[in-house]
């Protein structure tokens, strides 16, 4: 499993789950590899079976090992359950079962047929694998980290609006490294204006990275032709509604399982209040302002017991800056139904 | 000298500096040692001197090792350059020689009858080891640390002004740690009339630590008669004044060599403003509040260029809080003449 989950992260991030597979002989060796290469290619068990197949070996009798069940439904590409079934594979062993009820459902359909299912090997790693696709497939709406980038008293610009740069090189470089990771980058209006961002994701030379995601502005307002978010990099979207709920069942038209709230404060807010914050990515530079536009505008929070209380999972110094990395201590709610 | 550093470490924190000695025999036996017991207590070369005596050793043609360099003034005691002259020493070795105009002079009376005197021996331990006294002394004013406790988006407080608690029980533990170390924690009258804070140290159990830091008000408001900061603690001292330089002043007259200002954002902006916060511990909770008083209040930046900027010195995890701790890139000026 644990080569089956290495082979998964080769995978490309993206609307489809990263999954990696390896059949096993009845002797244990290996017979063939595979992983999920992106939508519209072949799934992982489907390309092993085939790696399977260059190589001469017979898969009768083999165990698959998969970091996520196999599909049961026909897509782009055919049910795995299936192709694992006329292969002939007799031991199915799966790290995570799909929370997605389209495409669930190949466990049971394999078991029905007499193939021996295990579920659950390496569980938590593999949840940890499928990153921000298992949760958004779960919830039927992208999974959504705020990033902040504050001075130690929580200011995000200066009063006449400057605000390059308040964090160092070293954690701009890292915010770009999650921005190439994410799906989509959405800022509000005021922040389009005001700072007239590119939003692309940029290698440490500078150059634009391989992947670029979507680039989405929320609000009514236009962005202007000369607008850098016009510029090299994703694709435009113009989302014209201030509710949070309402961008993202957009973006999860678009398929966008990930997407990164860079600001400003009004449309920080806007998340942290519907309750629609997974993450946060807190970036905090040892500068001090003492005015300028605070980092969050107002929840509607009048008292320290209605504070909005986060979790740190990781705490990273960043050459001069500290990148706190927390999840709200109330789950979010799971629909976009429920909101 | 690294034993004469560990006996220097013996001595209290407080108005006077913590020094220890070691004294050597020719044929480098320990024949006495010594430590500054506090202010009107014998000095750590007389000290190691006596302990000498108690065992019955000869201190001539002796090695001195001491931590700070020997005085040449009498004071509550007399100078321990005569008293090292009289004991027939032949030898002083000095890690930090001796800032403070009035007492200085001791290496040059030494060398003077022939006595060999180094200097400069292990002088950044020496130096670390003598704390806020050593600064203190050199600037002729307290050193002085700005507290903050602040939630992610800067906030200290609900809108409400509820602020119990932001940070964590650890956080919290940890800063009464450093109120047992300093000789005065200052607040504006708008803290201690909002918050009643007792501004006393405790120890993890929750009773009074045996050292109580000088309770600094300042402002121009009465501290009301039922207020917890009359209560059970440190002397309660009235600075009626905005003026920093004027609080520092009033310390440095009263042998403050550490001042530790807790609040509020006023008082926080007065120190940063005038230049005179020497060192920031930041406590940074995982909390977000989106509306409240702000850490630090107009500082009188108006853009990016200007910020304060803090080069920090430690960033350390106490439970789910981060504390910084930061020093001015520009370093503050160093006596209240200059300002």
């Amino acid at each position: 499993m644990r080569r089956a989950l290495e082979l998964a992260g080769r995978g490309p991030l993206g609307p489809n789950p990263r999954v990696g597979c390896v059949l096993l002989g009845p002797d244990g060796s290996v017979l063939g590899e595979g992983w999920h290469r992106g939508a519209g290619t072949p799934h992982a068990e489907v390309a092993a079976l085939a790696d399977a197949r260059s190589r001469g070996a017979s898969t009768r009798g083999a165990t698959a090992v998969v970091t996520l069940e196999p599909c049961d439904h026909t897509g782009r590409t055919g049910p795995c359950s299936l192709a694992l079934l006329e292969a002939g594979v007799a031991r199915v062993l799966v790290a995570v079962q799909d929370p997605n009820p389209v495409a669930a459902g190949g466990a049971d359909r394999l078991r029905r047929a007499g193939v021996d299912v295990v579920t659950g090997v390496l569980a938590d790693e593999g949840v940890a694998a499928l990153g921000a696709w298992l949760p958004a497939v779960r919830r039927g709406r992208p999974f959504v980290t705020l990033k902040l980038a504050t001075t130690l008293d929580g200011r995000v610009a200066a009063p006449d609006g400057t605000s390059r740069w308040i964090t160092s090189p070293v954690a701009r470089a890292h915010a770009h490294g999650l921005r190439a990771e994410v799906d989509a980058i959405a800022v509000g209006t005021g922040t389009a204006l005001a700072d007239d961002p590119s939003l692309t994701a940029r290698t440490l030379d500078g150059g634009l990275a391989t992947h670029q995601p979507l680039r989405v502005v929320v609000g009514h307002r236009d962005v202007p032709a000369g607008a850098r978010l016009r510029g090299p990099g994703g694709e435009l979207v113009a989302v014209r509604t201030h509710d949070p709920v309402e961008v993202l069942r957009a973006l999860h038209a678009r398929e966008v399982r990930h997407v990164l709230v860079e600001g400003g404060p009004t449309l920080a807010a806007a998340f942290l209040a519907a309750g629609l914050v997974d993450e946060v990515h807190a970036y905090v530079a040892p500068v001090l302002l003492g005015a300028g536009p605070a980092a969050v505008a107002d929840l509607g929070v009048r008292t320290i017991a209605d504070a909005v209380r986060l979790r740190p999972v990781e705490v990273v110094p960043l050459g001069p800056d500290v990148l706190v990395v927390a999840v709200p201590e109330l789950a979010p709610s799971p629909t976009l139904e429920e909101n």
